[in-house]
């Protein structure tokens, strides 16, 4: 039924390519001096792909909490990168599939960035792909060895290929022998202290003599960008376009929206 | 066999949003203030939906006891709304479907929602969804990947979706994982002290000076408004339309049936 | 396999309505005042279903040592009800039904109870119409799951539903969720003291003198009704029709036979 | 499937009442009281069944160690019956059965029995119908719920039916509710300490003046029938026929081979 | 799909008989006392079934560590027995075989041995015909079930069979209630002390001079027959044929290959 | 589904021994005596196979840590050999094939060894071929069934065979029966200590005075021989081609991707 399956797949297909720029929806705002390293240190594997001669295969994971930006990330690489095959493997694009059909569609990927002589494959939201769930704990075998081989087989003679993971729970991927199986991990951190003011900055959310009252309001240390952007984009409902959050306004709704 | 499971879907489609009013059926009563603080929470996010440019996306979880009124605020809200689209996906109308076919019933209301400019969807009772059981546990993990990828999928550019789902295991929902992909999570309380004697006497139930007795006849601290209205309908057999209830039925009645 | 499912349970159909009495086929002994209380109480359910305008749908669990009646009960509420649908769901016309088509035929009870403007389904011996058993344990959730939503679904507008399970296993259908899921739960206790010697008067098994004797003999505090029944039926073989049980045959069976 | 079961099964079933005096291959010996007791006992139930008003389902368990005759005795009672059908049902004629084909023989079974006016089933090695494993454990759930009802089921009116299990793991059979379910449960117990003597004497295996020394020879205090049988029929080797076993051979066997 | 299963095996039924030989490869080295004993203990069984007028079935277990030679016993007592039908159970010719095929290549081999007069019935290795492993464990329940009942069933009147299961896990045997199934039991032990001199020089491997040396360069105080003749042929590589091993390279072998 | 899975896999066995180059893709380099013993070990095992007349069947096991060069040297042996058939069985060529298709791909390898007068067959990273995962744990049983007995399976006569096995788990080949199946376990090592100065000496890839400071920027003791390679070529990213590496981008190269 690989055959069926692999059928099942072809409609779907056009559109893994078109939905890169989607996945950076809200831009990347520079947050300070981790997030360039680490952004320095992704493109130097998009390079080292590029132009090595003993590197035709080149496997990196990036891990890090929900909604740190690792999709973002790893399609702002694609989308620098100007490679002539950049695909995301994702769960979106495949809610139903049976087990085989993920798994043909996810091979098929792999054939595709074999047949381009320079490629990008993003296996984006690896538990997702594996259909994890901590309880049992329960997940695709099938997904899991499809993926066990394809990050470690060589591309044929003459074509290069990076593999961008992604991941929220790097123990599931030790655990499971994903990790070991990557060439680098490299982790994606939330935003920290200073940052957050920087990021609310950015966004002018605040009148900037309120910035450092709005991120004392946040009770955790750090927070996911993401969630800091949905934050700061509910606090401004009722707020005229453009003005400032008042902060009785932000404490409200830090308040009575238990946000994850 | 995703494709035979759509097929098999079609003919229950038309009765979904026709059922919406149903799930009212004894109306809203307004018991107090955190009830009325709830309502005001929720109404606070469809509007977001409504009308902010950078949440097209917004996903509330309803939790709290069973009967605590959760299906009836999540269906208020739609109703509310007057959003083009509203969708209650529950296992009332899946009975005795097979995996698949519930998978492919839940992404095909998302898709409908996606080509509607403004939706909102409703998740009923969860753990049904998922047909879990604590024994085991046992649940499906494809209904949990699928609507872990569902709750947090884009809707194309353009289009609004409001995701509500209810819940009455929120500690099920966090192992799951499904508790941190919902945006917020909100907690629906069962009807408690002073607000029982406000129910009791919205509904006309006893002489006003029995109002209190009829309160400390209830061995629980707190009761669920489900079940405050059968019983006090089951207390009413007997007696003559309009007429108080005699407090010894209600004592009867209280002491005859091990009420859930 | 739905379709099919149901298909395969159509000839089976036609038998449930008729086998009603079959399940009191030894009469129902009023053996005092907790049967009589019991009786009672059941039967303000049945008026409720009748004549209240809120309680469209109403559930009790019968719950009770095997053999205490809890089936014979069930069976003498839907002949008194005079009901126009009356339904027993037992395993015993599902031997050998795959779970699909247990589930297709119970949901097909409700469907046709839907229809009838009142109606009394049974799901007899719930744990048999679940497959459980305790070494695992194992049971067929899909049936599981069919009965917790049939069980909280509303019938359509204008119809009336009573719903009574029976139980052997009082704690399972805790663990499962089964037992929050019924609106009331009654226990239906084994025959106790005093009330065996009227059980065994009214079935005229020994001389008057000997009852008290004949009591004593059994060495547990309370027996099941259908136990009862078996042993003075066992003690009566060679006894001439008519004629008590002389003491020392009644001695020489409960010797003998360790009967369950 | 389960029709297709039932066709499949068809051929097998002319052969299953022929089969049933080949289950007393080595005749029934009368090794003393306890033996005697048991099989009036057994008898009893026969005649509770052929002449009771009351009683048209009756259900005995027979437990007792491997070899222990278990299957002969209820062999033989079917023999005695004289009933118009007599029935075993065993795993012997459902090598690679699917559980599916063996649930809807051990089904024909009993609706054959339905149609006759009186009838014996022997469910012989129930664990064996169970494909029971104590590693796990793991069993065949189909067919323990299949027993659990057939066991429990009424024949329709005007029938009798006497279902005898066999068994050589009471506690397995507890475990299961399978205990519970039978009305009766009887032991059938191995041979012990003079009973063995009484044995050897019925085979003329020994000198009658050795035949004490023959039984000191054995390690354990008791052992089955059917091993019994098996030891003096391999000790005979080599003994010219009607001559008495030399001591020495039958030391010889006792040492060489660790029977079971 | 037992039908299908029977179909699916039948090309592969020619080769059984004629590889019986095979298993004997390196010939029967009689290696002292306790390997004479054995095979004339296990002669008396076959004795016993071609004689005896009481046993037409008898069952033995052969079980050893790996290698000590099992398998060449049974096949050598088949040779021996010059009975019309003898034929081997072996993974061997069912690799990739579903369960079901399995179960019904053993059961027709025991049809086809039910037809013969008199017959040898080898189950080889019965770990790989189960498909045990530890972890777990795991192990074909379907191919147990149909061995434990096999291996009790008494062949058609006139038929005399002998069953020899081998097995190098005599616990896992016990565990899985096969032991007990099997009438007698035998140990096949490794090759000891004294005997390794016996075998080393039957073979000619050593001077007469050097075996002692030989012998005690061995770690283990026992060792496997299969396992011996390996070491001295791997040492044999090099040295002419007819000369003796030099005891250096019989060192040098022992050092590098960490044998099993 | 055995046949139809052979016919699946037909069209990619043509590539088979093509790519038994490709596995040694960066050479052999000499880095010392465990090397060269090793190869020396490995050699004797083909020469057995080619020369014995007793040995037509040797199997040998490599293991040690991922990336020590298990695979390039067991590739080597092949290449070496001038066998006529040399097949490596790797998942690479099977990723998403089902159980029953990969056990047929399997046992299709070794039929073709049966009929070439001398073969070598690899089974490369047998967890992958078992689709192992510690979790669990989960493996395929039906291929480790397929293994134990292939790796046992005598060729026919006159035919020669070596089977090498490559693992980087020998605790879990222990726990699956696996090692004890092989004649021989060898163990491949990571390079060590003065090894790695070698190594780096042998690529040029330091100034030779700064080969030591280089090897002590390494954190670990030892480090496989195919991550050592990956560093080296990372590590000259931006170097001029044939310059040696500076010692500042060696040192950034490890401290910024945690390498595997
Ligand atoms: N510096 C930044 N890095 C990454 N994302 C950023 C940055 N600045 C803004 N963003 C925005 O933040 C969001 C990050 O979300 P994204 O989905 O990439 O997170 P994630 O870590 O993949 O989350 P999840 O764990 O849910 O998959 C995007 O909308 C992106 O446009
Ligand atoms: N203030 C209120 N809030 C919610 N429901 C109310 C209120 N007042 C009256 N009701 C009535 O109470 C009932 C609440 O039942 P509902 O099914 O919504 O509870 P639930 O929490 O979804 O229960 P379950 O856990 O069984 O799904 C409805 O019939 C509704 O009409
Ligand atoms: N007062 C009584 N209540 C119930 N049953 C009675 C009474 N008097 C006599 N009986 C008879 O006792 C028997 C009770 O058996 P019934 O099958 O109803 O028990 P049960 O609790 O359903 O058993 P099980 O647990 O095996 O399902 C019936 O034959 C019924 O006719
Ligand atoms: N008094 C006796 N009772 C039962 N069987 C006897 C007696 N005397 C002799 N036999 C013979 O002993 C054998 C008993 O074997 P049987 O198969 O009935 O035992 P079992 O308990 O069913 O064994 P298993 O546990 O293996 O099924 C039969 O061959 C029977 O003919
Ligand atoms: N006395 C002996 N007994 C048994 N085998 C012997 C003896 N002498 C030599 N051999 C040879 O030793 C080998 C024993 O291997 P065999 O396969 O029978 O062992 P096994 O116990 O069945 O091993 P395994 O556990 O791997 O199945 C055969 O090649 C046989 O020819
Ligand atoms: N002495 C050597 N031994 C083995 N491989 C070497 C040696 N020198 C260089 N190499 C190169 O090192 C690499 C070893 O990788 P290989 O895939 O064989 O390792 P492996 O142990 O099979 O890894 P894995 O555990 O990932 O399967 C090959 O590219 C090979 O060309
Ligand atoms: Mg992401
Ligand atoms: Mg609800
Ligand atoms: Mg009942
Ligand atoms: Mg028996
Ligand atoms: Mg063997
Ligand atoms: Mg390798």
């Amino acid at each position: 039924d690989f055959e069926s399956a692999i059928a099942e797949i072809k409609p779907a297909f056009g559109a893994v390519t078109e939905t890169l720029a989607a996945y950076v929806l809200n831009g990347m705002i520079d947050f300070g001096e981790p997030f360039r390293h680490l952004l320095a240190t992704c493109q130097t594997l998009v390079e080292q792909v590029r132009s090595s001669e003993h590197t035709p295969l080149l496997t990196a994971l990036l891990e890090g909490p929900a909604g740190a930006g690792k999709t973002a990330l790893a399609a702002t690489l694609g989308l620098e990168s100007q490679f002539p095959l950049v695909k995301v493997v994702s769960s979106d694009a495949m809610v139903g599939f049976s087990e085989p059909a993920k798994a043909a569609q996810i091979a098929k990927v792999f054939e595709d960035a074999y047949r381009s002589p320079m490629s990008i494959v993003v296996l984006d939201d690896i538990e997702r792909l594996l259909e994890y769930v901590p309880i049992g704990p329960r997940f695709s075998n099938g997904i899991l060895q499809a993926l066990l081989v394809l990050v470690k087989k060589q591309p044929p003679e003459g074509r290069r290929l990076l593999v961008i993971g992604t991941s929220s729970a790097p123990q599931v991927m030790a655990d499971m022998g994903l990790a070991d199986a990557f060439n680098v991990a490299l982790h994606v951190p939330a935003v920290r202290d200073a940052e957050v003011a920087t990021v609310l900055k950015a966004l002018n959310a605040f009148e900037p003599s309120q910035v450092g009252a709005a991120v004392a309001g946040l009770a955790e240390a750090e927070v996911p960008i993401k969630r800091l952007l949905l934050l700061v984009d509910l606090a401004r409902q009722g707020v005229p376009a453009g003005a400032p959050i008042p902060l009785e306004r932000w404490h409200q709704v830090l308040r009575d929206l238990a946000l994850n």
